[in-house]
């Protein structure tokens, strides 16, 4: 486990890492009240979708634990509101949906009579949610471990790391665990355009595991896969669809279509919380709009002109033809995908499946 | 013309625009020392590659004019040193070598017997190599203008306008042409990391000229090439080998990738001394490496760890089967480019091929 954790759950308070401010500083924010939750999800102080997830779910224990209700349906009541107001902070990871789901399925139980048990039962859910994060990752981590060569160099997008997710990382994770299995990997990190999660918090974060890095500038990633070997791209991701279409970072497409170009290799790496079966392709997934400022400033340095338009959607949507592999917790799913996701959601793992990665 | 000149000649003077602090202040810079300006060159308080062309030019004029030669072979010799400090400012861009070979082969004229004779013919070999370039942006407009449709939305990388050349631009001067011809045309403007050419000068060259733009991250064409028309992509360049392969601004590879997988014609904006018919293909030439810092700070502020290693290549080379036609001012050429660089530098123009852009 890294020195930082970037959401951690403290008798009734949640702390967050807040990782507007990471490299340069290393700051917690203490929660008590689940709308500010809310807030500091959509101002990006916790983000990465496994993350956002375990962080609503937190955001509902902190709802039900500070309630003054007196009955129980209207701590249901209560928490219903939060759920609302938690699911809307960000639109397109389905992990808050996801997340929330799981707490409001775990409150069905009908032998939650009391206030108190369905405040534990809510802490409970949101504990359970975090701890198993950590194992998915971690599991993802060794599933991939057979695509990585044993000496690899990759190009990684935006960041998916320990904050990103409750710890250990979904596509860092990857990198991580072939790091610790004695791969000699090195990753050309994409600085990861507007708010810089590459250059910021991937870069730092494996500054701290000691494994090789090279900060470039999104628009490069096709001049090194032109120019040296890479073998493979592997990315995180905010939501995929049933046919294997991925929404992610913003950016994420153009390098899926540049690997693609060069025969290079694109694997996401996808939690099950993140495949979203009700979208049956990624033209339906709602994309995250966020100020302009974040293309406009950095730090206190204003960029562009005074007054000049900017659209700055958060994410994009990779189509499934150009993805490789898909590796969860659960296995790994090839093309087609609405075949091997379905069967991985089914439960059983697509393992005998005879597609292999390019 | 717009306000700002890039360049300007003010009698034994050369003064430039100090484009590091647009768009937020507008400053010149005055020079006398030939040395001086090819700092300038080489810290990009000029840039673009037709600008830089015409500013050494104007450095052998400083040199020749302040030099202390008592007579010809010691100011031809100090010409030499001053051509070779210039030429090394910056080695991916061929018009620096070009615009220094020109001046020489004016020197070369065996009527050029004193040395107030051999200054006047390096300052006006100067003026020439300036005037000549207004007029081939000009005409690039012209040349391009039949593959801009009545209506029609465009990306453009980097900055290519008035400030990249001496006035009016090379892909900006055609978006620009476009515009005075009554094309209804919009531009989606690439930022253009590291330097922000596109965030900062595009953004501004276009809020000036009237025409309507939108800011994007360089990662997000992709994203606007799947969700709405994109008519072409349009960028200038830094130097074209012979088979059409063209270095140019770090992110126009990819961009031009992604354009072919859409199907979105890509253009290149090259007047003819851009064009190096002694490279074969663009294998061969030289991608300047710049400072890590300007992918670590924007401003005064630090993004990544320190420590942290980066790749900071300014530029790329785009294979020339991704380009659909490239842009000169004596013509345009389409695939096969071997054929049709060498009919354009022949000064045929190639204007009865059977080809059309895709």
């Amino acid at each position: 486990m890294t020195a930082y954790r970037s959401i951690e759950w403290r008798q009734g308070v949640l702390r967050l890492l807040d990782q507007r401010l990471l490299p340069q500083q290393t700051e917690y924010l203490d929660f008590i009240h689940y709308q500010e939750v809310a807030i500091a999800i959509q101002d990006m102080v916790i983000r990465g979708a496994p993350a956002i997830g375990a962080a609503a779910a937190y955001g509902l224990a902190l709802a039900a634990i500070h309630s003054d209700a007196k009955d129980l349906s209207t701590l249901r009541g209560e928490l219903e509101t939060a759920a609302g107001i938690l699911q809307a902070a960000r639109p397109t990871a389905v992990n808050l949906v996801w997340a929330i789901k799981r707490v409001f399925d775990r409150l069905s139980d009908p032998k939650l009579v009391t206030i108190p048990m369905l405040q534990e039962a809510t802490i409970s859910e949101a504990n359970k949610i975090a701890e198993e994060d950590i194992w998915v990752c971690k599991q993802i981590g060794l599933n991939a471990l057979p695509f990585v060569p044993p000496v690899a160099t990759v190009i990684h997008h935006c960041n998916t790391g320990s904050l990103a997710t409750v710890d250990y990382g979904t596509a860092l994770g990857i990198i991580r665990t072939a790091h610790e299995h004695g791969r000699k990997i090195e990753v050309l990190v994409d600085e990861t355009r507007p708010r810089l999660q590459g250059a910021r918090l991937t870069a730092w974060e494996l500054s701290q595991l000691g494994i090789p890095h090279t900060v470039i500038v999104d628009g490069a990633s096709g001049h090194f896969m032109r120019t040296r070997h890479i073998d493979f791209c592997v990315v995180g991701c905010d939501r995929v669809a049933a046919n294997g279409d991925t929404a992610n970072k913003i950016g994420t497409y153009n390098l899926a279509i540049v690997a693609h170009a060069h025969g290079v290799p694109f694997y996401v790496a996808a939690p099950t919380s993140t495949i979203d079966m009700t979208q049956e392709n990624g033209d339906t997934i709602p994309i995250e709009e966020r100020p302009s400022a974040e293309v406009e400033m950095i730090g206190d340095h204003q960029i562009t002109p005074t007054g000049v338009r900017v659209a700055n959607p958060a994410f994009d949507v990779t189509p499934a033809k150009f993805i490789t592999a898909i590796i969860t917790e659960k296995g790994v799913a090839f093309p087609p995908f609405s075949q091997s996701l379905a069967e991985i959601m089914k439960g059983s793992s697509p393992k005998n499946q005879s597609s292999h990665p390019g």
